[in-house]
């Protein structure tokens, strides 16, 4: 189990990732998105489960996930989305602060619709190896959030 | 497009395997579990997508599928889950009423936690062609809502 001291989403470089809050929960850009626009919504606490948030910052949690979809909507021009979430070591959580992944799609983004998860599941088993994992430069980065930051 | 009069969510049909509702929404049992629990939530109005829900509808919508995500933890002893929505035929999305895919985890089910996608997604292809899907039969469905049931 990670805790607050060495969790990724509690270091101080989330800041350059993020690019929008709400009262209890933060949007930040993937650092390896496998589609533009593809990105995190987490609480600011360190949760590790979905299950602890108390009732108020889960309500926040998931209004503010549906307001960044529509915000991305606009963004990329998206038609659809995916949300996914894994809970727990078993559903294949890797870094446990609970973190909801949103992909905006549009169609033909992927030869088959289905086709975003494979690429996921790679990076996902990458995270652990920095040298695998392709990401996004410091650069590109900052381009993209600065224009996220102006959206939201 | 889907109208609800052709709708399999908006169909009388869905009683068998209701196990649970709120306000707003039902949770299903999938006729086609990739794993023991794996079950749907969908608002009770026919909307295609998650961001045409009212804020009271979703709020409820959220808690709700919480509150069964808890409720199967202790029926199929689940140490995890995954969530997964598509929203969107770009993004996947087969049966155009809102639904939440609710899969509880437990170390081992599968030989890595990421196979439930290959499994789902085959699932999900298959509902086209009622000859290849796997499926639970009345007899089992039967057994599983009134187990369901008693928890909710």
């Amino acid at each position: 189990m990670q805790s607050p001291h060495s969790c990724v989403f509690c270091a101080e470089t989330i800041q350059d990732s993020l690019f929008a809050e709400s009262a209890h929960s933060r949007a930040i850009y993937n650092l390896s998105p496998i589609l533009p626009g593809h990105c995190l919504i987490i609480p600011k606490l360190h949760y590790q489960s979905l299950l602890e948030l108390k009732a108020e910052e889960f309500e926040d949690f998931m209004h503010f996930a549906r307001r960044v979809t529509e915000g991305l909507y606009h963004i990329f021009q998206a038609d659809g989305f995916n949300w996914t979430l894994q809970d727990g070591a078993s559903a294949g959580q890797t870094v446990f602060h609970v973190h909801l992944h949103l992909i905006p799609r549009y169609l033909g983004d992927f030869p088959d619709p289905g086709d975003w998860y494979p690429v996921w599941a790679k990076h996902e088993e990458e995270i652990l190896d920095s040298r695998l994992r392709p990401k996004l430069s410091t650069k590109e980065m900052r381009a993209i959030v600065q224009k996220l930051k102006k959206e939201f």
